[in-house]
């Protein structure tokens, strides 16, 4: 019995313990290093991933070679190349570890199946779903519309406690702004 | 029966006729004018809206008083203030007509028992969500890595068709670029 995974569910969806026996077969847990990669760029995306501890992030190399970090994660936070995986298409993004990870991963045809044999799990992903999309959709405000000052300030509300384990080069890329301007609004 | 309603979820879910009876209960018509609002700023949001003709847009009033613009949509494409309507909080955002238009409400409470009597909704629903977080991360990864040039092709290739129907001004502001910068593109 994997009491995380039970109660990560739980907080969306009631769950009866042979629900429960049959969603736990479906997830393979796995562990990875700091700077290794569950996802390299133009790659199939077999997996979404469940964080139960770690730091990771997803990321994107535009043409120049520059970084852009799309996402943050952490424990009970889910994490994958999602329009790869949703599109079966390769990956734009890169899932790496900022800290050792472990993870309850999920293939696409797992959770397909999963959603038929147990209905309250197709509840669970699309209360899920509906939830990333809301957080996407506060990114991309922000984004068009704050200052360098207040996304940052954003950042902080949306992650607390991170600020002193990610690296301060990679919050300037999440934030979109240089290093240099980061340490002006950072002290 | 409404032949659109039923084309539109049968892309995604089968639905016996029995099905569709039910849900089709569920859904409220409405029709609104050019430049009406179905959600203004500071709001209650009530409902998500399915689109069967018009063109409409949500936007994003910051508090310079300039209009960021996070979608457009037309026939077949779901609107709302996402964030609100999920997290029953008060709207950001507002949601207008560009043209004259005709949607099928349907609101939070009903949502939920629709997707409890008829499991295949909460497929369909799942399905749509998905779809609509991987849009909404292509426009961030857009909106972080491409030039002015590049978003506007983005723009053309996701909306096409849309660009003689759209005021300039308006494509200027989902694409973050001055109307001058916009004319440059688009000659």
């Amino acid at each position: 019995m994997n009491p995380f995974l039970k109660e990560h569910i739980q907080e969306i969806a009631n769950l009866t313990d042979n629900d429960f026996e049959i969603i736990q077969s479906f997830f393979v847990k796995k562990r990875f290093r700091k700077r290794q990669f569950l996802i390299q760029e133009h790659q199939s995306v077999y997996e979404i991933f469940l964080i139960e501890k770690g730091i990771l992030k997803s990321s994107f190399i535009d043409h120049t070679g520059k970084e852009h970090i799309l996402q943050f994660a952490t424990a009970n936070w889910w994490i994958s190349d999602f329009a790869g995986f949703f599109k079966q298409e390769t990956s734009s993004l890169a899932v790496d570890c900022i800290e050792d990870a472990e993870v309850h991963a999920l293939s696409f045809e797992d959770l397909n199946i999963l959603c038929s044999k147990v209905p309250v799990m197709e509840h669970f992903f699309r209360v899920k779903s509906n939830f990333g999309y809301v957080a996407l959709q506060q990114r991309i405000l922000s984004l068009m519309s704050k200052s360098a000052k207040e996304r940052y300030e954003d950042f902080i509300k949306q992650y607390p406690g991170f600020i002193d384990h990610i690296p301060k080069q990679l919050i300037a890329s999440y934030l979109g702004v240089s290093r240099e301007t980061l340490s002006r609004l950072y002290l």
